[in-house]
C-alpha cells in the first residue's frame, strides 16, 4: 500500500515551511500568488488530501456538504443515486453535517455552483457522484482546498484518496460464479457498448469468471445503451443462443429488465428456463423479482463522509487509526465489494443439484450452447 | 372563493391587538401563556399563513428548508418525489433558499428531525410531502410560526392556504375523453384499493367521465396495491373482458407497467390493440413508452416556494398582488391539471378515424364490451 502524502510532503516538494502549507489551505489569502501556485501544483501532483478538510468541516461555518441532483431529463428507470441520496442523509446525520442539494443543470461543469454554494457559506464541501474520465471537479476543488469525496474512482488521479467505489468486476464474476454453481449451462453478458469505464470494468468480471471456469464465451456477450427497448433487441439473440438452461449477466437492473421482457414474450421463465442477473439491485430489481449484483449504498456514503469529517461512525474505527478497516486500493481510494442479491430471476435452477452449491466453485467446461 | 384569513382576524377571534398576534407569531417570549394558547388555536382554526413566514426566511438565518427523503425500502418503482426533488432545488436556487434533505426514519412523526434541524439552525422552515389523513405536520409547524407548505392536500385542514396539489381526478377524466376520442370502445380503471385519498380521487375521475361519456363501467373496474406482480394479476381478467379495441386507465404507472406486462404475455399490442394509461409521467412511462398522467411538477415546487418566502419566480406574478394566477380553491390550497402526455401505448387508436380528433369529444355510448 502507498503511503499517503502528508502535509510535510507537500511542504519537502514546494520548499516551503508547513505553516506556509498550512495557510494556503485556510488562509489563501496570507500567500504570495507564485508560492500560493506553486504550492497548489504539488498538492495536486501528490494527491495530498489535507485532514484540515475535516477541520473545516470542524469550525462549522454551515457544517453541509453539497450535492448535485440531475434533472429529471436526464433520469432513467432504476437510477441508483436516489437511494443513494438517502444513504448520505443518514451518514451525515451521524456526523452532525448536513446535506445541501444543487442542480446540476447540464451534465457538464458543476464549478459555477460550487463557488455560489461555498460564497454564500451555504456548504462547506462537496459529494461527487457519476464520475467520469476527463473530470474537471477533483483539481478544482482541492486546489481550493474544499473538503470532498466522490462515489465513483477518480479515474484520472490514481493516487487520490478521496474516492470509494464499488468492485463491479468482482461484483459480476461472482454472479457468474454462482451461475455456474447453480447449474447453468452458459452464462452470456449483457453490458454497454464499450467505452464507459464502470461498464468496461463490469464486462471485465464476466469476462475472468468466464475464463476461470471455461465458461463458454464466443457470441454470448451483447451490448446495448441503457435502455429498457434497446436492451429487449440485444437480448433477444443473446437469449436464443444461450438456449433454455443458460443464464445472462446485466450491466445494470434496467438491461436486465429489457432481458426479462423478452423471457415473457418468449414464454420462457426467469430463473426456472434462463438465469437472469442485473446489476445494483435498484427498485426494478426488487419490483420484477431480479437477481441483481448490490452496491452497498450506505457502506459507500459513511465512508465518503468519514473521509471528508474525520468521523467515523458510532460502529465504525477512524480510517486514520492504525489498523484500517477500509480497503484502501494500491491507487488510493476505497474499492468495495458488492454482494449479489439472489432472487427468484436465479433461485430456480433448470437442472437442481439436490447438494448445497459447494463453497468453492467447480470448474465447469461448458460444452457449448443451444 | 373563500377569502383567506387574514392577522386581522386572528386579532379579532383572539380579541387581542395585531401587535400581540404578530408577537405570537415573531417574538412569542414576549406574549403570556395563556394569550400565546388562544392566539395560537386561533391561528390553527382559521387556517391563517402568516406572511411572516416570507419574513422569516428573509431574516435569513440559514436561508434553507428541509425535507424528508424516504428510505430505500419504502421506494417504489416510479417514484414521483426523486424528480420533485430536482424541481424543488432548482425553485428554490430562484429565490435564493437552499434544500437541505434529512431521512424520515420512520413514515411516522418527523417532528424530532423538525426540532433538531430548527434546533441546530439548519432550515428556516419545511417542505411537506406525501400528506395524509390525521397527519400531525400542519399543526405542529404551524403552532410554533415555521414557515413550510405541502405537495399534497391537507386532508384534515380544507382552510389550510399552504398546500399545492393536481387535481387527479380531472386528470384521470381527461385521460378517458381522449381514449374516447380515439375510437377506444370501451375505457377501464385499474386504481388502488378504496380507502387512500389520491387513489379515491384518481377512480372518481375515471367514473365522472365515464359516466359523462355513456362509457360501459360494469365490471370494468379492478385495483391493486401499488406492485407490478400485484398489478399484472389484476389487470390480466381486466383487458380480457375489456378486449382488443378496449383501453385501460391506471392510476399509476407502476400499475400500468404490470398491465403492459399482461398484454406482452398475451401478445396484444399496447395502444394498437389495447389503450393503456399510466399516471405520473414518471421514468417508467418514458422507459415503457407509456401514455401518462403527467403532474406539472416544475410549477407545483415553484408554487410552494412562493408560498414560503412570497418571491415570485422571475417569470411569474407574486400570488399575493391583486389578480392571482394560481387558482386557488374554494377550500384554500393550490389545485393544479395535469397533462395527458400521450405516446405509444394510446398513440394508434385500434380503429383510426382519419379526421383529427374533436375539440370536445363526442359523447359516445359504449356498445358493451366483449
Amino acid at each position: 500500500m502507498r503511503k499517503r502524502a502528508t502535509l510535510m510532503d507537500v511542504a519537502s516538494a514546494s520548499g516551503v515551511s508547513r505553516q506556509t502549507v498550512s495557510n494556503v489551505l485556510n488562509a489563501p489569502e496570507r500567500v504570495a500568488a507564485p508560492t500560493l501556485d506553486r504550492v497548489r501544483r504539488e498538492i495536486e501532483r501528490l494527491g495530498f488530501r489535507p485532514h484540515t478538510a475535516a477541520r473545516a468541516l470542524r469550525r462549522r461555518r454551515a457544517a453541509a456538504l453539497g450535492i448535485a441532483v440531475g434533472s429529471p431529463a436526464d433520469r432513467r428507470l432504476g437510477n441508483v443515486l436516489d437511494p443513494f441520496l438517502y444513504e448520505l442523509t443518514v451518514a451525515a446525520r451521524e456526523r452532525d453535517v448536513h446535506v445541501v442539494t444543487f442542480s446540476a443543470a447540464s451534465a457538464g461543469d458543476p464549478m459555477d455552483q460550487y463557488e455560489h454554494l461555498l460564497g454564500v457559506q451555504a456548504v462547506d464541501g462537496f459529494l461527487i457522484t457519476d464520475t467520469r474520465r476527463d473530470d474537471p471537479r477533483p483539481a478544482w476543488l482541492r486546489s481550493r482546498g474544499v473538503p470532498f469525496a466522490s462515489f465513483g474512482r477518480m479515474w484520472d488521479e490514481p493516487g487520490s484518496t478521496s474516492w470509494v467505489d464499488v468492485d463491479g468486476s468482482a461484483g459480476v464474476a461472482a454472479g457468474v460464479r454462482h451461475r455456474v454453481a447453480q447449474g447453468y449451462r452458459s452464462v452470456g453478458f449483457l453490458g454497454w457498448p464499450a467505452g464507459s469505464p464502470v461498464g468496461d470494468d463490469r464486462r471485465a468480471g464476466w469476462l475472468a469468471a468466464a475464463v476461470e471456469l471455461g465458461v463458454h464465451r464466443a457470441g454470448c456477450d451483447a451490448s446495448a445503451p441503457q435502455d429498457v427497448n434497446a436492451a429487449a433487441e440485444a437480448a433477444a439473440p443473446l437469449i436464443a443462443r444461450l438456449g433454455s438452461g443458460g443464464a445472462l449477466i446485466c450491466a445494470s437492473d434496467l438491461l436486465a429488465l429489457g432481458a426479462w421482457t423478452v423471457l415473457r414474450e418468449s414464454g420462457l421463465r426467469a430463473g426456472v428456463d434462463v438465469g437472469l442477473v442485473g446489476f445494483d439491485d435498484s427498485d426494478i430489481a426488487r419490483s420484477f423479482d431480479l437477481t441483481s449484483v448490490r452496491q452497498p449504498l450506505a457502506r459507500i456514503a459513511a465512508t465518503m463522509l468519514e473521509m471528508i469529517t474525520g468521523a467515523p461512525a458510532d460502529d465504525e474505527q477512524p480510517i486514520a487509526a492504525g489498523s484500517r478497516r477500509h480497503p484502501f486500493t494500491e491507487s488510493g481510494g476505497v474499492l468495495l465489494e458488492p454482494v449479489v442479491v439472489e432472487r427468484g430471476s436465479s433461485r430456480t435452477a433448470p437442472a437442481p443439484s439436490h447438494r448445497p452449491a459447494p463453497a468453492s466453485p467447480p470448474h465447469l467446461t461448458n460444452g457449448g450452447t443451444t
